[in-house]
């Protein structure tokens, strides 16, 4: 979609954003958080990150929130969607090997109806569910909780598969210092003033254009107890002037994070 | 407050909750998970919770708004802050003498920069400040990151304290099969029917009535991707049934938590 330098995602190789972003064209860099991908965009020319926003059962990922509200050098240009799929993946493919099963805490908690039925009711937890599939690579009595795009990355065997709920999908954004103001959705941020019917008068401007809202969050300013900002998505570009400038003037604070589209 | 066969709070002995329920009148009881506390109180009667809802930092804490939505039978009596301040305690109170550190991860991010002071680049992770109280409690080398109440509890001595920020504040809820319909504030959740506009005309119906809207959160309805469920706490009680009335025209789910006011 675009000609860059570098493709930032958040790693280890084999991580769901890994997964992600083979779909883009570009060198792809693995880093190890969030926040280190925002900062090192802002500091690079012409270079593109891919981190995740959401997950369908477990919400916003506050980190990717707060980052876009900071960097205001930062704006979303695509998003990619992707199912969770968890497998039971070893060195070995022979199941009465196995003696112990490395995971992510919350992996193994949707994984866990199934691997109780193998016999297992532990696991060793791992900061990913790429490590896991690491470790299981160079442990032949070890097996792990992970994708299937890790399992082959570390020439793992597929032991068991769909081992979590149908319904966990994941949205990762595609960041970068362009802003476009073109696209299927658009993100603003904004803070609203403290009074009685602040945040009704934002959504006003969107009902009065006859824009629909996809989502709205909201997310704690960290310089003042209990005062938030909001992250909002629409349908619909951002190339309408006179609907922006009366977004303006109902908000204290607003950040036109731009316009996109979801890459297949 | 009220009279209790039990006050079930998330521990362990010597959590911010703990510290957070101690104010109340009736036996208290430890619980390891939120969760575990929400069907307490729906299997017993006249029993109490207390769990953490929101932090000025953090934002609100998922699983306690995800089991008010689940548990219809359980409602919000009341609510308690506690400013939430870090200190480093060891059994010894000679610092030369501490080799190891214990903190939760969170804890230790917070209080990082003070630590570095100290020459201490690193730590040993635990699952809570209280269990990293109770480990320093039990070895002369090891020194917790903790709260002055856990501090005590495992009669450690301080030897720093106010290692974190000042603007570090938890809300924690009082939860009851009991539901009030006078307090300060009250608390809805509801979902909108799925077109433009609808939570627009949600607020509305606040708006009209001249009401003070605290805090808004969505978060993922589990059962469907992409579709959420609002979380509202607004200023004043729910005695009016004309405006219970016209809320629940405008949502397609409304569930009323309860009225509360904040317990000092």
């Amino acid at each position: 979609m675009v000609d860059v330098n570098g493709i930032y995602y958040l790693g280890p190789e084999g991580s769901f954003t890994h997964e992600a972003a083979i779909i883009l064209k570009g060198e792809l860099k693995s880093n190890p958080t969030i926040s280190s991908i925002f900062n090192a965009i802002s500091k690079t020319n012409n270079s593109i990150g891919v981190v995740p926003i959401e997950n369908s059962l477990e919400g916003p990922v506050n980190e990717t929130l707060d980052n876009l509200y900071t960097y205001d050098d930062i704006h979303v240009i695509g998003e990619i969607e992707r199912r969770i799929e968890l497998v039971l993946a070893s060195k070995s493919d022979d199941i009465r090997k196995i003696k112990k099963i490395y995971s992510h805490p919350h992996a193994f908690n949707e994984a866990r109806e199934r691997i109780k039925e193998l016999g297992f009711n532990d696991y060793i937890p791992v900061e990913s569910t790429s490590k896991a599939a690491q470790i299981a690579s160079q442990d032949l009595e070890a097996a792990a909780i992970c994708s299937a795009f890790a399992a082959k990355l570390y020439n793992l065997n597929i032991i068991l598969n769909k081992l979590n709920y149908d319904n966990n999908y994941t949205r990762f954004i595609i960041i970068s210092k362009e802003i476009r103001f073109n696209g299927d959705k658009s993100m603003v941020m904004f803070t609203v003033p403290h009074k009685p019917g602040a945040l009704y008068k934002v959504l006003q401007v969107f009902y009065e254009y006859n824009i629909n809202i996809l989502m709205i969050y909201s997310r704690p300013l960290k310089s003042i107890p209990w005062q938030y900002y909001f992250y909002l998505e629409y349908e619909g570009d951002m190339s309408n002037k006179e609907f922006i400038e009366k977004l303006l003037k109902s908000t204290s604070v607003l950040k036109l994070k731009g316009s996109f589209s979801k890459i297949r």
